[in-house]
């Protein structure tokens, strides 16, 4: 049994704890894959995950999931999963609050890389 | 490439189209696991599911998730993680709407069985 008291996460107190944009933080684990609040705002890169789908769920805001021949529009009390191996780029013409789930170690910027790849965090777990 | 078009999963949409209490619907999936839908009222069956980790994330109403030694609360917009192989029993004083997300062929019931043991149901994926 924990020595501390099992409680529920709270998805907006967790948000309220950082303000940066593109950088995913772990707060929670089911089995190996990791719960991760993010705040999006503007154009993300071009990427995808050869090994994994991943899902987003929005809170607040308007995520446009762009793929290669349409656009995904997720809003709040939406989710949508991005298939392995499809190229998307996460857009958000204001802020955006939204989870993702996905296994644990996935990086936000895929086979991309480059400026906007996070450290991993896991401070708010 | 699909040929209809992509498009976000709306929780409130699905959760409109049914009623029935204690028999997770699946809405989506994310590799090997299922996003389902679930509407709870009363109390559940104590139970557990040796295999895997369970996560509960409440959309509206109150959920009482007890715990053998404690009682977690978990309200709207909070999220929680029951850990593998412990005993759970979900409680509802009033209508509960729900996300739970855990890997494809969990049966609700876990090891405990029983009359409460819901039919797979993926027809709103």
């Amino acid at each position: 049994m924990p020595s501390s008291p099992a409680q529920a996460v709270d998805l907006k107190d967790k948000l309220s704890l950082f303000s940066e944009h593109w950088s995913p933080k772990v707060i929670a684990r089911m089995n190996d894959y990791e719960i991760k609040v993010v705040k999006l705002d503007g154009e993300f890169v071009w990427h995808s995950h050869q090994d994994t789908d991943e899902m987003f769920l929005v809170l607040s805001g308007e995520l446009e999931i762009q793929l290669r021949d349409q656009t995904v529009t997720v809003g709040p009390g939406q989710l949508y999963v991005v298939p392995r191996g499809v190229e998307h780029r996460p857009t958000a013409s204001s802020e955006v609050h939204a989870v993702i789930i996905e296994p644990a170690g996935v990086v936000n910027t895929g086979d991309a890389g480059g400026a906007l790849t996070a450290a991993y965090d896991d401070s708010l777990a």
